[in-house]
Order: structure tokens, then sequence, then C-alpha cells
């Protein structure tokens, strides 16, 4: 190991021991302890991560955007320089194998460059410029500028199932650093070892670079009291949360209680519903293996897994359904993330197959106590999906529910009543999909995401991407946590008015120094002038 | 009267009139009541307008953004048309000068048709498009697109302190109407008349424009059980609040804890802070006098009010302060929207002269009971301020607080210390600005709006004006009430994945039919193709 794991909490540039309580990470292959000792971040050890990170604040915020893009660049390029050791720590906590390791580091990687390449062009600013109308009748109309401005110091929780992408120096991390938020990461206890020595990265680029002390800390805990604390905390602005609903709801509702309020953005994950049309059924043997690696795709741990198959009864329909559960039976039982979440998986699949109606296809049977589980396919009519909403119940693992509908009518319903979601997506011939506008209708109102003849699994980096979606898929609809974009939840508009030239930003001055993109007088323009 | 007042309940393009109970308004400058008589809304009603709200939702969202901006055209069209009418009532309910009606009702107008400007142009959209890249390695990139969609049909609350320009048809009606969002108003009961009135005008130019019927609907209570039924139904899914701190955090809490929980905008007042720096109290004169105009402008009932002027101990500040006393002491005094309100006035400036330290320099003596006012100045040390937190409360009316620091640094302690604003004003040259970087940076923190030798109130309808700032002052520092932004805070943004040119919104089709401009591969553009 380049940078050995020691353990510690990593606060600004130094890491501290403070903690007399420890814990440890486990491989969930063979259920053993990785070599390592965690210990508990202390109160001590929160409120300076949390002070350092507010006295960066103003520094980090005023540095010029180039700055912060060289930042993460250079995040990026220590997490290359020391790949095979994160790799080795990913797949040996994670259970995961080595490809995913591999791929899931580029896309943090490029994560880190596409936000460093936002931080330095400031192209998040939304710059707008209303210049003074001094004739205006019946009174002068004054200068007015607005851009957009960090927020403060955020904390992140490190998601259980993207160790890399939606941890440590994952997507909620790169968006904040981007736009100017220093941040205080929580990190998942399942993959303590592969946090901190991803920190070790961020604070070895931070130092480097030269950033003020403090606009990174990494915290570690095996309970939910530091995530608690951190989330209460006066100095904290905007929390960034991926993973089980019934957390995310939890640290919303302290996010809400506060003497004063801060947003706290919870992905939750989704059931990802799938209408398929019989044009699709029809070529079923495409579209059902296309589903059943989608299904069990990283041992379906993903927020975006497709576990509702919605479709109309009928020959093709069985034909469809028998292909899925013949092809998720030839994929080879995958390992969870933890035994305690493969045993999870059990059990909700259990509660689910019990359910009235509900009929299994195929499923692997696996001993409780293991990691490993196979796909399930289970099937239900539209008539009993429709009356039970406890259908609707995340099975979060490698399974999908598919729901028979007797008609055009029945799924149009089955889809009405179903609960916000991440992604929704049809299969089906442009033709036989634009006979069915109040569908598609629906299935937009569900959703974040809507593709077609597609499957979820695999969400783009790009402006245009939006991971998120309607309560309950989400704690806000209107931001992302993928893509761009999601540098927009940590930032708040703030207008200047007849403001001299040298105290605007640099992006609202007359001249456009950065050449950026800017709404002036109603219309975009690069121009370096506001008349 | 062109519309008669009936006091019934504008639901669709019916009225309503199934209330037993009833209210009136009174003219707050004799205290006597008007001529109407208003039925209080029955849960029946409210279902009704909730309920044909929802139906017209899928139509009219559905609409070319050109018939909404007829719409709204229309709306401003026939406000003008019975104007007279419509200041008759306006002035009789609100005590407020005839200048003042015309005014705000000349900004009202301007705010419906700068959102028609917006609806018609789609440029609220905000489309972004990312082309396909089937030979991308290691993986193929899906075509994505991504634009804003309203979110459904939304609660607006009137304000009591601006019956035109933040009520029936104000700035949360316009945006919400304009992204496709159906309005059910609640109208505030001290202006019930000006809400019907206005409301006719709404619902006729509604009818006339052939608006899906439910797009607005406009409801009155004298209580807040009305209010409260609102935010908790179902099929609403947001709403615009402006009005009092303790109403608003009720009717937020309410939205947070729905089953689904929805956003609740609530823009809370402030006290608009504004330091005066000593170049700008030598030349005293000019600024007490604008100063003093902007404290009683409106009897004092703004948000954007100047209730808290402070600077740095000295004779030069001595002048300054008696010069505004002096100044207010010259404006005549003015009527409150109720004489109730007028009282609380009283109560509230009573609370605050009793505080340690604060000494009054200016105050007129009314009745108890009546609701003409003059305006009060007071002052204060900076150690007594920056002690007691209870000298930030707002007293909503034409009073200010002035705080005499004892130097640079005690100046800068008492903006640190300061609750969430919607302004920040600095007055002074630019040199001596240019000397308080950190004031400034303290300035900017606590506020959404940061003027430069100007007064706050008057609020500029225009996309760089954000009229918002951090928590109390608005339940989210992120959105804006006044400027075309407010229209975003009724969307959310849904991603298209591999869509047919037929199924996506015009607005992200590759021909780009509105002309509008779209950021197309990380570039903003109007050009009519993708690559």
């Amino acid at each position: 190991m380049q940078h050995p794991i020691t353990g510690a909490q990593l606060i600004g540039y130094t890491e501290s021991s403070l903690g007399a309580e420890t814990f440890s990470t486990t491989n969930p292959r063979d259920g053993k302890h990785t070599p390592w000792s965690f210990r508990e971040t202390t109160k001590e050890e929160l409120q300076k991560a949390v002070e350092m990170a507010a006295s960066a604040f103003i520094p980090f915020q005023e540095l010029p955007g180039e700055r912060r893009g060289e930042f993460l660049e250079a995040v990026a390029g220590e997490l290359e320089a020391v790949s095979a050791d994160l790799i080795e720590v990913y797949t040996l906590e994670s259970g995961l194998p080595e490809a995913r390791a591999r791929g899931e580091l580029g896309r943090t990687t490029g994560q880190l460059r596409a936000f460093a390449d936002l931080a330095r062009k400031d192209s998040w600013r939304m710059a707008r410029i209303d210049a003074a109308q001094p004739d205006r009748q019946p009174v002068p109309k004054p200068d007015i500028r607005k851009c957009l401005y960090p927020l403060g110091p955020v904390a992140v929780f490190g998601a259980s199932n993207f160790p890399f992408a939606f941890s440590t120096a994952g997507g909620d991390t790169a968006s904040a650093l981007a736009v100017g938020c220093p941040v205080v990461v929580k990190g998942h206890p399942l993959h303590a070892g592969t946090g901190e020595a991803v920190g070790r990265c961020v604070q070895k680029a931070a130092r480097e670079t030269g950033m003020p002390e403090g606009v990174f800390s990494h915290l570690q805990s095996s309970g939910i009291s530091l995530g608690e604390q951190l989330v209460q905390h006066l100095l904290i602005k905007g929390v960034g949360f991926t993973g089980s609903r019934k957390a995310g709801l939890a640290l919303s509702r302290l996010g809400q209680e506060r003497a004063i309020p801060i947003p706290v953005f919870a992905e939750m994950g989704s059931i990802n519903p799938v209408v398929v049309l019989p044009s699709a059924t029809e070529e079923s043997g495409g579209w059902a293996k296309a589903y059943a690696q989608s299904v069990t795709l990283g041992s379906g741990q993903f927020c975006t897994n497709p576990g509702l198959i919605l479709g109309i009864a009928g020959p093709s329909w069985d034909r469809f359904v028998r292909s899925l559960a013949v092809e998720i039976s030839q994929v080879p039982a995958g390992c969870m993330l933890h035994r305690g979440m493969a045993d999870r998986f059990r059990t909700l699949r259990e509660e689910l197959l019990s359910q009235q109606g509900v009929t299994v296809l195929e499923t692997n049977q696996e001993e409780s106590g293991e990691a490993m589980v196979g796909g399930t396919v289970a099937r239900v009519s539209g008539s009993d999906f429709c009356g039970n909403p406890s259908l609707q119940q995340e099975v979060f693992g490698p399974f999908t529910l598919t729901v028979g509908c007797s008609g055009r009518e029945e799924l149009l319903r089955a889809v009405q009543i179903l609960e916000g979601q991440l992604t929704a997506s049809i299969l089906g011939d442009p033709e036989e999909i634009g006979r069915e506008p109040e569908l598609l209708s629906a299935l937009k109102d569900k959703a974040g995401r809507l593709l077609f003849n597609g499957v979820p699994t695999g969400v783009e980096v790009c402006p245009s991407m939006h991971h998120g979606g309607p309560f309950p898929a989400t704690t806000d609809a209107r931001f992302t946590s993928v893509g761009t974009d999601a540098a927009l939840r940590w930032v708040r508009p703030i207008s200047f008015q007849n403001t001299p030239q040298q105290f605007l930003p640099p992006v609202l001055r007359d001249e456009n120094p950065l050449g950026i993109w800017r709404m002036v007088n109603g219309e975009f323009s690069r121009k370096n002038s506001v008349v």
C-alpha cells in the first residue's frame, strides 16, 4: 500500500485517532475480517472537522474556479496513481468483482474531471445581467446582476453500493467541492478501508494544490449517531445521501427540524418500472436477455435496478416472462455487499413472494448467512398488483416482479398507482408507443428519467442527466445527484444591485473575463459587454 | 362595477356560494365595513376546486406555451379594462392611496406580461441535449435530453400587503400559470373584495382564451383552516406564500409532514440591514431623506423595509441619525392595512423600545384602535445590539432601529450575528467600501440581494432579480418569488433517454421549432440541430 490504512479520521491535513472504540470491515465472500481496525470518530473530532470546514469556506469559495478545478483534477490523478491498491481494498470489502471496481473507478475519475471542468469554466454560476435603464418611466431601472454562490460546508454520506462513485470522492463530494463547498464525509462502515484509502488521495491532492486546510475531512463510524450529529451541526449547510428510504427520511427530518433548516438531498432508490408493450414481448429473446443482465448487474445493488416489469397478459407475455426467468437462472449467483444485506434481501423477497397471488418463476436457494444470492423472477396479476401497495416494496438485490395486466386499461392503472421513481422505461416499437399517450404521460409523471427501448441501469454523467425523481425516490425531485447539474444542490443565488465593478464576482463584470455564457438583458451571450 | 362582487367562491368557470358563514372586510381609515359580505369556503368547494385543478393539469401543461402566454396577456388586459373598479375596491379595503394602487396594478400587469413572454418562448424549460455517441469506449453513450416540467396544481396565498402584485393575480399565480401549473388561490381576508374582483378577471380571461376549466379557482376564508387543508391536500403539489414568519413556518411544516411532502415557498420578510459607512454619514442629508422615505413608504408595510441601520458611533453618525429622525417626523402618518395591524405594530414597537439600551428619537403618538401610524426611529449601541437577539425582531410598519457601533470590529460583529435577510445594503464611497472586504462578505452571506448606495424597497421584476434569502427570510434561499426565475419554484427536470423525436417535447426535438436557447453538447445555442 502506498498510503497505509491506519483506521484514523482524516481531518484537514492531519490524521486523528482519539476514539477508543473500533470497528472492522469484512470480506462478504468469506465473512472474514479485513486486516484493518477503524476508530470511531469522537465528538471532538467531529467538531474539529466541521469547524475547519467552516474556516476553509471563505477562502475556498473565493478561489478562482481554475484552482478548484486543479484540485479535483489532482484527486483524479491521485486515485489513478494508486489504483491497484484502491481496487484491492474495494474488492476485498465489497465482494464486487475487479472489473466492476475498475469500471467504477473510471467513472469516479471521469466525474471528478467533469466537475473540474465545471469549476474551471465557472459555468455553474448561471450569471444573469440586466443593465440599468436610467431613463425608464415612471422610475429608473437599477443595474441588477445575479449569480450562484456556494451554501457552505456540506456533509456527504458514503453509499454502500458505490464505494468509489458515490462515497468519499464520489459525485456528491466532487459536485460540492467544484462550487466551493468544503466537504465532511461520513464514510460508509461497510467499506471503511476503501473510504480511508480514497480519502488519503483527496487529502494529498488538497494539500499539494494549496487548498485551504479543512476543505475535506473524512470521518468513520459504524453507528448512526455520527451522521445525525453532522446533519444537526449548526455549521453544516447541506447534506448529500444515497441509501435506504428509512435512513434518508430520518436524516431529512433532522435537517428540517433544525433551528435553521438545511436541505438534505437523499436519493432513496426505487423499483424503476418497465412497461413491455406487445411488440416488445413478441421479440422477447433480446429484451429478456438484456433485462436479465440489468436485474442481476452488480448483484442487483443499483438504485436504477428494474424491479418491476409490467405488460399485458397473454401468450407472448408468458413467453417473455419465461424467457426472462430462464435467462436470469443462467446468470451465476452474485456476492452482495455484506452477508447482512443478503439476509435482508432474502427476508424482503420472502415477504413479497408470500403476498396474495404472487408466484415465483425462478429463484436460487441460498444458505442463510451467505453473501451469495441468485436472481429471482416472480409474477403477479395486474389486479392483485393494483390492490396491494406492499408489492411496490423495493427488494434491494437481484429481484424483479413481473405484472401481467388484463389489458391496456389495467396496465395504465397499474402505472398510475405507482410511487415516485428514479426511472421509468418503455419497450415497444414507436408506432405502438404512439398509440399510448396516456401511458407515456403517466410514466413521465412518476419518474425523473424516461427511457425508450433500453435498460435503466447505467447512469450517464452529463449535463442532461437527471438522476432524481418524485418522492419517495428522492427527498427533492427538483435536483439530480448524477451529472453536472448535481452542483445545483449546493448553491443559492445572490443579486447585486448598482454594484461597482470591483465588488462584483468576475462572472458578473462587464468584461466577462472568463468568456462564459451569461443571460444579458434576456439573451444568452458570451460577449464582453452588457449593452 | 363591471363585475359585481357577490362574495362567492370562483371555481373553474362557475361561482359557488355553498357556505353558510360569512365575513366582511373593513375600510381601515374609518373602521367601517365595506358593502360586501363574503362566504366562507366549504370543504366541498375546496375539494371541487382542487379536483378541477388536477383535471385541468394534464391538458394545461400540454398546451403550447403560446397559448398560456395568450391567457396571461388576457388577464393583464382584463385588469386594465376594469382598472377603475379595481382601484376603488383596493383603496377602500387596504387604506393605501390611489397612486400606490395604480402603481401596483401596473406592476401586476407588467409581471403578467413578463410571464406571458416566458410562457410563449418556453425559455424557462432549460433544455439540455447530449447527443448519442455510438462509438464511445468502453460503452456507447445514449442520447439524453432534459428539460423542466410543471409540478402540478399549486396553492397560492394572497398577501395582505400586496393586494394586486402578490395576491390573486400576482407573481406567484402568474409564475405558476406560465409553466402550466393550475392555481387555487386562497384570497387574503383583509382584501377579499379586491381578490374577488381580480379573480373574476382571471376567470374571464381563462374562459375567453379557451383554457381547460379549473386552471384557476379563487377561495375565500377569514380563518386558517382553509389554507391548512389546501397545503395538506394530496392533489396540491406546491405552495406560494408571502406573509408572517409564524404562518409561513406553520404552512411549511404542514407541507413537510405530508405523506408525500411538497415544497412550501414562504417569503417571511426581514429587517433588511443597511450599513452606513462614515463617508455616507458625512453627506447625511441625502441618505437620511432617502431612507426616511424608504422606511415610511406604504406605511412601512414592505418585506424589504429597512428596519435596521448600522454605522459607527461618533459625531457624523449622530448627525445622520438625527437627520433621519427629523426627516421621518416630517412624513405624514400613514394608514396601515388594518387597525389590528396598526395595534400589532404599536405592540411590537413598544416591546422593542423597552429593551435594554434602546432610546426613541422620534415617534408619533397614535390612538390605539386607529389605523394611522407615524414613523419611528430608535437607537441603540452596538454592544447592546450584539447582546440581545430580540432586537432583531421585525416591527412590521414604519419603524427602524439605528445601531451605533464602537468601531469597525463591532460593526462587523453586528452583521455576523444577523439572521438571514432578503436584502442587505451598504452606503459609502467605493474606495471606503473597498477597505471592508470582510464586511461585504458578511453582508453577502446574510442576504439574497446586496445593494450599493440605494434603498432596498422597490423590487425590480427581471431575470436577474433574487427576492429570497437565507432562513428565516424565506423557507428556501434557493428560490425567488419576484422576477422570471420565480417560475423555477413550480418545476422539476425530466430526462429522456433514446427517445424517438415524436415523443420528445418540442423544446427537445432536433429541429428546435421554437428557436430557443438550449445547451447542446455542453454549449448554449439556438441552432436547429444537435450535432
